[in-house]
């Protein structure tokens, strides 16, 4: 993140300085500071949670509603911060991150200036979006390479797979709604297919759930098919991690091009090569 | 696909060109062609599960059936031009993707034919089976080849999964019969069988739940099982897959037959051999 | 099956023909034999589960007493067969399948003797064991054997894996049963442990279901952990499928013992030596 | 743990050969006591599950107190015991298996000293304590070693793979809390948030459960998510084990670094060398 950020760096003075604090997490200073921010997100978004539990409201509502103003406005300095001290601000501005900050304190913001008896409701729920700031959190999760590499290589796999199982809930509930009908909770297609949904992975609500012998048949086909299909996008994920993890633990040697050379191998096991010097001698060429 | 249907394709004329457009994916007419068909499909399949819903259909009924009869209108006709372009009309008819576009058309026709006020509900059941338009999809999933692969390899081991999943859920089924009785709710060893499936693959509605200590504790073994269990379809996949891919990866040298040859190499990493000369050899020989 | 059992043919006469047919599912008269029996059976457990739903017993109650004491006639005659056409009667009267055989037909033949308005209820829970009937299936899996294996192997990891699950259960079950108490639904603390596998194993019936905020957060953390650890099993039971389809695909040089030879390589890819006159040489010294 | 433990074993005498039973599992005399203690354990733990199932305790109540104060009278002896035969007492009492042992013992003697009408509750609670006793299980799984080195190597995936899985059911919760309301029964974002973890891990008690289109829904989403995701801790779980259990299986050559060398293998299949000469020539120098 530093190197990619580092090209919006300041040349000297104080800017230079707060931009190693506040953009770079590789020194002390930059350190401490995503994490002393990392603490106030998780303390704003359990404000805004506790903010909706009854009687927690009633008795610490004016607490809340401090708390709630102090951290939107140490959010409201950082963001301005942020913008300051970069060498590009519209850069960071119209970033994915950029706006999730600015996201994440207008609506404290817009819910004092519309505060109205009448607009109260929609307040509270632009309110809500602030819970988005638990977005930032991935801006502490940047070694999840493998994992996400895995992830995106069976993009693509996964999509015919949901496809398909798509295809395969639409089918089954149109079929348990003409066996089951209104008068057994399945109202009508789409709330058939809900609970196909909810039969074929698992979950398992059981506020509709068939009462004829035929509908629980069909039923008792569908959690096996939902218990075996399971294994599909397992199956997909494994192979592609084992992938990954096989490129991060060996390189291919650049002379015979034998793939199962340990990362650290000075010599290639195939054909003997000194891979340092061979690198050496074809980047000098 | 095109491929394969290209032995229909008529020699020349108007039918040739259209043969393209309707037939073959891979020409700018051709994918346009796909992807209003497409969109064409799913609003059709939307629109038979919104007449589900009763307030959408009272409020929007006779909107819902206009677009009903345009759709229908258009994929007959779709159909009649399938039949006229292609070389050999009978082969399409018989094919698995005629049955299904023939049966995407007709119940619309029979609900018109047949509309009296007794046989209604049947007409409207006949109207469902045009959901199964969505089976069309499937054209458009052609590129699954290492998903089907790996799920046709492991067809054998998961039929025989399946069967010994069908025998455990039998017996638990029987002895959860005994334990529990009718006055649980376990009213006959068919019900019991499908409270057996239900817990088994942990879906678990709760519409019928063990109540006696006995019942509970067989219940909570079964669960164990089935969490256990599940671990064995993943398995297959996960092999099989894993298989598929590396068939796909890696090829066999030709000459000495070591396995995890990089599909692209020209020479074996192991015997040096020069693939391509090899292979020419062999089959001038 | 048929080069175990071949040790116990009759050297000849009828009773080696009738063998043949019996116990050998080899031969065309044999495959008829099982197959009929395969499906004799399945009648039969379907008649016991039939004879259980109060509906149909009322209506066909005598037709399907008819059906269970022809079809209890025709296995007592293939077990007596089987005593007969047998050189070893003892070895097959004790064996896994005799016992299963002798135990599918012995309870409609207590149930008849015994018959007694009082003792109707015992009788019935006895006939149910004939569902074990279904055990003889396994008669006609013979071919599981890469799956059977991988199981065998991973037994000791499963085992493991089950005390770890067991003392998870335990305490989690313990702790809710202190947080909740018995006037949520925790009675005692064996109900609070079937509590925990409902929710570990993801079952989740909702015949329990903790009501207060230190609860609900126990409880997502089980529901999280054991959305987690589910990955244990069938990590093991992937790994070992994997060997043992390795072990079915290659075989070791018996030189070098270089792992990954293909099955039907007649050379080493590795030493480059002949295997099977190495094989031949090394049977002769 | 003998080879661990053997630096605090006894010179001689009496405390070294009670040393050996009660710290060491290879001896005979060990192995018994270990066996004679696991039972003490699972008894132990029976008897304070059974005392809180209200009828059992009504009847056997008075035995289930004697069987406690034998057991932990024993257990009590089998502590003092171990702090006396050591020869560093004070690095066994401050040890996890310490700390296990004296917690397993104290929740029955407080029970005792404070024994009064008005503190039977919290008494009460203070025994169940006594269940983690459980924990001493863990004593006797030391075989794990595959299992827990994955699960080792895997942890930090695991824990990217939770902070991802608690950010998506935050956002989840909020985004239900805000579409269903307190009329459906998601009262607060914390609940609602129980309810996204309830569906997300396919548990599914159906306490809660959406009642709106919109809700329904969104909620569909989440279950596809959630079958779709599961398999990612079972990627990671699956690759961690096959390379933990191939660097059981394998070894590296020490000359060539090749890296599928089997475990007893004398010659390197791929560049000859006598590997164990090779490493006594790399030892001398």
């Amino acid at each position: 993140m530093s190197s990619r950020s580092s090209r919006y760096k300041p040349k000297s003075g104080w800017r230079r300085r707060w931009f190693t604090v506040i953009y770079e997490a590789d020194t002390p200073g930059g350190k401490l500071f995503d994490i002393i921010l990392l603490i106030a997100i998780l303390f704003s978004v359990l404000t805004v949670m506790l903010e909706t539990v009854s009687y927690i409201k009633i008795e610490y509502g004016s607490t809340l509603l401090m708390i709630e103003w102090i951290l939107t406005g140490l959010f409201t300095i950082e963001y301005i911060l942020r913008l300051i001290i970069t060498s590009k601000p519209g850069k960071y501005a119209i970033s994915f991150m950029g706006v999730i900050d600015l996201l994440a304190i207008i609506p404290t913001y817009i819910a004092f200036f519309f505060a109205g008896s009448s607009y109260l409701i929609t307040i509270r729920a632009l309110r809500l979006i602030r819970v988005f700031r638990i977005l930032k959190l991935t801006r502490f999760i940047g070694e999840a390479e493998t994992l996400s590499k895995a992830l995106k290589n069976s993009r693509f796999k996964i999509t015919v797979f949901m496809v398909t199982v798509t295809s395969i809930v639409t089918i089954i509930g149109t079929v348990l709604y003409m066996v089951e009908g209104p008068e057994h909770g399945f109202n009508s297609i789409p709330k058939s297919i809900y609970w196909a949904i909810v039969t074929l992975t698992t979950v398992g609500y059981g506020d509709i759930s068939p009462q004829t012998a035929m509908g629980q048949f069909i039923a008792s086909f569908v959690m096996i098919l939902g218990y075996a299909i399971i294994a599909v996008p397992t199956g997909i994920v494994s192979v592609e991690m084992n992938k990954a993890q096989k490129e991060k633990d060996y390189k291919t040697c650049p002379k015979c091009l034998y793939s199962y050379t340990p990362k650290d191998a000075h010599f290639c096991p195939e054909c003997g090569v000194n891979i340092d010097e061979f690198n050496e001698a074809e980047g000098s060429e």
